[in-house]
């Protein structure tokens, strides 16, 4: 402490000198985003106020040039009116500080606009070169630069609502006392089979074979994850009802407006229930719970004056109404696959594929089911699919649903909505270990515990990579079940968006992974 | 719709079939979890109750068990009472549902206690190889088994703290219209050299070389992420205020306890501001409110009781809660890395390597200036290191700061924290095109900007995996910075847990990533 003493005073100088801005305390009363501006609507002039942004547009007349300017915070532009001699450097895309009044405006189209005094020019533009146009550009061109992307004002009005989104699910699920948790991406455990996921090594290393495993960075093979599930059931037994939000990954190689390499899923578990409903409840209510908390909401109303402007990029707007309201509509209809089977072949409709018990469902199928039985409204669950075609996690159907399928089927649903199909799916697991080790068998999946000593004879290793799920059945696993949603699928179904690569910001999928 | 018609009968009565019990409605306004329990204290005995939970411990009696329960909600265990003719299967580790009446306890260390009538036996558990026992197990050990260990109170306890730290989060930069964003996980920009991030690779596929480039599922190579900073730069641009809370990755073989292979980046960045004191004011603030907001939490209560225990697995209760004091505190101190060297050379301290202008500082600098200017409470900045030990992409510090290092400093900061040293870095960003091409030149990184036309003659493709950053400068970059923070650092410190190994489920470092 003694050297503390001896620096006291030059440190007490040194210390302050990088100021102490409290953050709060610097805030202005002034408006200081372009939402707030538009949104403050005095009767009289207010000067010396100054408000930042990029140029999205200038008019110019021989004495005062007309500037669009936009920050992100809006779709809508603010009208600055610039004296001709100020509006150097004012290009299509210049990152600006504007000073001047905020006033009642005189002409059409907006209250109030910005008298400016003077300009700094932040970030200039070369604007004979700036990418992003007021003409029309294709969502396919414009994804061949993600990075500018965001600067157009409806997709950073897009992204706002993916964030709106976001917080909304947050305390949907604290109010319900879920637990939000991170499961992992790099992963062990392949719970899909090979072939569509993706292989992860530290650079330079060949990708792992058996008698590589010990050279490798995590001595294993490893995966970036499908699906946070398996652990979310885990996660599950220790905390009670949980949920996340997080990556999932497909190395399909499927180039179609509804798939992503990497794209966000949303899932939740429920501890201590062997009641499907409550599944399907606990889903219905989130929906319903983001849907009322949000159609009131300005970015959702900037959203859909674009929508109705009819681009063909978009959905039409009273198709996307009618999923909001759809959303917000109480008891949305269940019906089992066996009857959805019945219902389909009692149809006249002319499927190219005629619907078969024990084949999955193809997209027509659901469409018409959505369209029939949701009356192209509600979402709709069909449960209860053939055990054959799902996932060997799902719990065996009990009870008398009477359908022909009963005994062959499990206790699952997919949440088809009009229009886009599947957008969800859950299941009740098997939490018994000797139906879940059966189960196994059955879709061909090796149960084969191995257990063996590492080198430095410390560690207990599993060799087969499910070792550890199967292991939640050993010492007390209740009956539990739980969905995953597709967030970005979600998002697309809510804007009207017609492909879910303009719902992140920057999409990956077969072939693309730029920046 | 003909079709309908005929079937309209039946489809009713089959939709109705799977319920529609509304997650609302079937609520009971009985306590369900054990947390609720535990917390309701009628003075007259409640019949007719039921309670979900895990045995965590037996004791035997000839008429009567004591069952401690516990159910993940709280750290504490609900005692229940159980006629011994029924406590068939009341196993260590079994996942129960037990009936009965909540009646004040007649024991000592419970207000009430339930009195079982019957117990269900949900999910037996094998007492005998229950791998969690009641006698101390260290964390090393119970790392080799991530699955089973949320099932320790304490475990449990922990990442509903850290479910609540997101939460509170979420709530402080939605109040400062903040958009929380989703940057990417895979990425070809390998922003920060080559070998310490994973490559990606389609499995089956070999590393990709450059001649080999076109073969591969994404074209070129492709890396997890190390940072969000870059491409959440874009999104600034585009959306003004935006924060992400994503994984990360490192290759790193270090085997530490403030190392992962995989971890949570809490990112900000901050448009429109020149000033670096917005940007630390902004990460106190956030973390001034994640303590004020948490620290009456039951949760935080609930930690801190096992931290007075006093086990060497935790930092001191009176250190942990010095931390949060620290936190809570106004104004942290903010010197400069060249008054840091100064202030160190001028101490006392015999430092195994001693400190040096143009080097990074050491753990052992770092704690120092921790203890000494923040006196052992408050978390310190140390702010414009040379720009030759930072990253490229940081701005030349300007103005009189009257430093010896005063033109060959960059605008950043580190963020140390007492008995943790480093938990956050930022800094403002080189928002000039020439100056940040300067940078990476003087980094030695290439700027050569190639662009080609892919075999389909359609896309622009960015040779350079930097371009896209570069031209984000270009056309309209407005000055701007933020900051990046270890998430799972944070809930370390917070916790009081002395490895980052223990704030996540399922950790991975080198050499390990099980599950």
């Amino acid at each position: 402490m003694s050297a503390l003493r001896v620096t006291a005073r030059p440190l007490i100088r040194r210390v302050v000198r990088y100021g102490r801005q409290d953050f709060r305390a610097c805030k202005s009363t002034l408006p200081k985003s372009v939402a707030e501006y538009l949104s403050w609507k005095p009767t009289e002039p207010t000067a010396g106020v100054h408000v930042d942004g990029y140029v999205r547009s200038v008019r110019a007349q021989k004495r005062q040039h007309f500037v669009s300017l936009g920050d992100g915070t809006t779709i809508d532009s603010l009208q600055a009116v610039v004296p001709a001699d100020q509006a150097e450097g004012l290009t299509t895309g210049a990152a600006v500080r504007l000073h001047g009044s905020w006033v009642p405006s005189r002409g059409q189209g907006q209250s109030h606009e910005l008298q400016v005094q003077s300009a700094d020019i932040l970030g200039a533009s070369d604007a004979k070169t700036f990418p992003l146009q007021k003409k029309y550009q294709s969502p396919e061109y414009l994804r061949t630069m993600p990075h500018m992307r965001p600067r157009l004002p409806y997709n950073s009005t897009l992204f706002r609502f993916r964030s709106e989104v976001i917080a909304s699910l947050t305390r949907f699920f604290e109010g319900r006392q879920f637990i939000q948790t991170h499961t992992p991406i790099l992963t062990a455990s392949d719970c899909e089979g090979a072939g569509e996921v993706f292989n992860v090594a530290n650079i330079g290393e060949k990708p792992q074979s058996n008698s590589e495993k010990n050279k490798s960075f995590f001595r294993r093979p490893v995966y970036t994850t499908v699906s946070g599930q398996l652990h979310l059931e885990a996660l599950a037994q220790g905390l009670g009802n949980v949920w996340t939000l997080s990556p999932t990954f497909r190395a399909e190689q499927s180039d179609t407006p509804r798939h992503l390499s990497e794209f966000y899923m949303l899932e939740a578990e429920m501890s201590f229930t062997n009641d499907m409903a409550s599944v399907m409840g606990l889903i219905e209510d989130m929906l319903r719970h983001i849907a009322s908390e949000l159609i009131g909401s300005r970015t959702v109303k900037e959203l859909s004056t674009r929508t109705a402007e009819g681009l063909s990029d978009l959905a039409p707007v009273d198709q996307v109404e009618r999923r909001w309201q759809g959303l917000m509509k109480a008891a949305w209809p269940r019906i089992t696959y066996t009857d959805a089977i019945d219902i389909l072949n009692a149809s006249d409709e002319q499927f190219e594929i005629p619907p078969v018990w024990g084949q999955d469902l193809r997209t027509e199928h659901e469409r018409y089911l959505a369209v029939h039985i949701g009356q192209g409204e509600t979402p709709v669950f069909v449960t209860n699919y053939p055990r054959t075609i799902k996932a060997f996690y799902m719990k065996a159907s009990e009870g008398d649903l009477g359908t022909p399928g009963h005994g062959e089927t499990v206790e699952c649903f997919d949440l088809l909505v009009p229009d886009f199909c599947e957008i969800a799916g859950g299941s009740m697991r098997e939490h018994r270990l000797d139906n879940l080790m059966d189960s196994m068998k059955l879709h061909g999946m090796d149960t084969a515990s191995e257990q063996v000593i590492a080198n430095d004879g410390k560690e207990r290793r599993m060799q087969n990579n499910l070792d550890w799920y199967i292991d939640l059945r050993r010492w007390g696993c209740p009956p539990h079940g739980g969905f995953g949603l597709g967030f970005d699928r979600l998002i697309c179904y809510l804007s009207g968006v017609q492909t879910i690569r303009d719902t992140t910001a920057f999409p990956r999928w077969y072939g693309r992974c730029d920046c």
